[in-house]
């Protein structure tokens, strides 16, 4: 890997939801201040009850803040759901479950958001708020929803097929729409980068969204970059996308199944122990299942010691 | 007083909040279904964390409910306020106390809106979300916002003049703003009313910004008009009426100021013990402090009685 000292190292991490988080969580632990930059998906962005809901962003920011729940992939650990229950009390559209300290982001992503704030600069001042101060930046600040094509012909934006239908009905495609444009923090901090992260995250529904915007896959090819499986096993950590694998790609769930589908990005790929394959690049075989903090940890220091090497 | 049978008797109530709303849900109690419609101040509503907030329709609504609590004059009784807490943690402004279930009737009145329902519309369906039947309807659907006037020239919204600074900068004036449109309803429910019942509501911020409407007292001087005195033995029953009356009118509050502000437009006068004064109107006194159940159907059953023997 090319790229100056271990102070001087610009990472940028691209991310969905909860898996994307852990691991921005280590590298956030391991990297000097100032090194690291998330570039999160947006695709699943809504608007429920007239707020703008940013899942992946959220998810992201609250494990940097320390907030994410240990035993589910949303929310704010411990938080209460007083609001909600109303709402049911009074027959409101309740199939997304808002907690009441996740919904003060909403309400003021949205606020801002209304007086003509970006999502950028909104995302800016929701972390300062909870002190996270590594960027977390939005992939755009245009609205880019992602559409779950079903097998039975349904379109259905990708919150509503994956918690109002919990991800139950069989996907032909996955659409990306939206103008396709990122932002000019998101095109400086990969201009600057020494190395570019594909977290274990969701390829079609999450890194997808990201690399389809215009001149995002062009300034990664230019990069080293690893990625990280979310396959172990043949099985997902969390989450659809073990059945996404072969209902959209027709092979059977594997590491390499969803390295290929990230083609010739890859210059470096870590896999769960007994899920390598025959790779063009190195592969880093080790526990990549990052729950706890220590693993994290142990896992971003082996991460960036791996892609230090690469050539 | 004219008007057909008691089962045909029509009444509207010109209200602002907690007095207007005891002494409707009195009236609700002893008229016969279909007999009631609450005309609600929308002078006071104003956007907070980018939601509407009609704090006097809410207390009308919630207090029909039977949500409204015994010990305060505002939002629902046993509210949490996680939501709050939330905000303030993050250093979100929070001069204005939002509970977590009252949070949803802001909610979905904003969201309503901004999807193209007027606030009469809007409110309706809050209602009968609630269960209340009898119509709440907003003196407008347009933004009608009251300023506080300060005596040291200051210009001030009234919920920021009331619930931010405690009321506690004396006032010169009130300004009405807005189109000075009412709604349709409105004047349907005016043309047909039998009676007219001004609530013992404030005056200048509560009743002002109702008759200032368009045609409003004009159809109300047509009508049997009594007024409740918000004055009891020299003092507001709660609220700012007290000193606002020397302050803006020059003279010392009791019940005959409050009946001289609304000068020819009434037929009937209700006050406390001890108030009454030379009337050119039938006066009736009793107790007009109406805290419990018991005291709002006593005292509004008398108020009908009253009005039914006016000429």
């Amino acid at each position: 890997m090319t790229g100056g000292s271990e102070n001087g190292l610009s990472v940028v991490a691209l991310a969905g939801g909860v898996g994307g988080a852990r691991l921005i969580d280590g590298l956030d632990r391991v990297l000097p201040p100032g090194s690291l930059t998330a570039v999160v998906n947006t695709g699943d962005d809504f608007e429920h009850w007239g707020l703008h809901i940013s899942p992946d962003l959220d998810t992201v920011m609250y494990t940097l803040a320390g907030l994410a729940p240990e035993d589910r992939g949303w929310g704010i650990g411990g938080d209460t759901f007083e609001v909600l229950g109303e709402a049911r009390r009074r027959g409101v559209d309740d199939w997304f479950q808002l907690g009441d300290r996740d919904l003060v982001t909403h309400l003021f992503r949205t606020k801002a958001m209304s007086g003509g704030k970006s999502l950028t600069q909104t995302t800016a001042t929701l972390c300062k708020a909870l002190g996270v101060e590594r960027p977390i930046l939005p992939m755009s600040d245009e609205p880019c929803p992602t559409t779950i094509l079903t097998r039975r012909g349904e379109e259905l934006a990708f919150q509503e097929w994956l918690v109002k239908e919990r991800a139950a009905l069989p996907v032909s495609n996955v659409r990306h729409g939206g103008s396709g444009e990122t932002t000019r923090s998101v095109v400086d901090a990969l201009n600057l980068a020494d190395l570019i992260v594909i977290c274990p995250s969701n390829p079609y529904v999450s890194i997808d969204p990201i690399l389809g915007l215009t001149g995002i896959k062009e300034a990664v090819r230019l990069k080293p970059t690893v990625a990280v499986s979310p396959i172990l096993g043949g099985k997902a950590v969390k989450g659809p996308l073990a059945a996404m694998i072969s209902e959209i790609d027709g092979r059977p769930p594997s590491a390499e199944a969803v390295a290929a589908h990230y083609e010739d990005l890859l210059g470096g790929y870590a896999v769960h122990p007994g899920d390598s394959f025959e790779a063009p690049y190195p592969t880093l075989e080790t526990n990549v299942h990052i729950q706890t903090i220590d693993d994290r940890v142990r896992f971003a220091g082996e991460l960036i010691a791996f892609a230090r090497k690469l050539k």
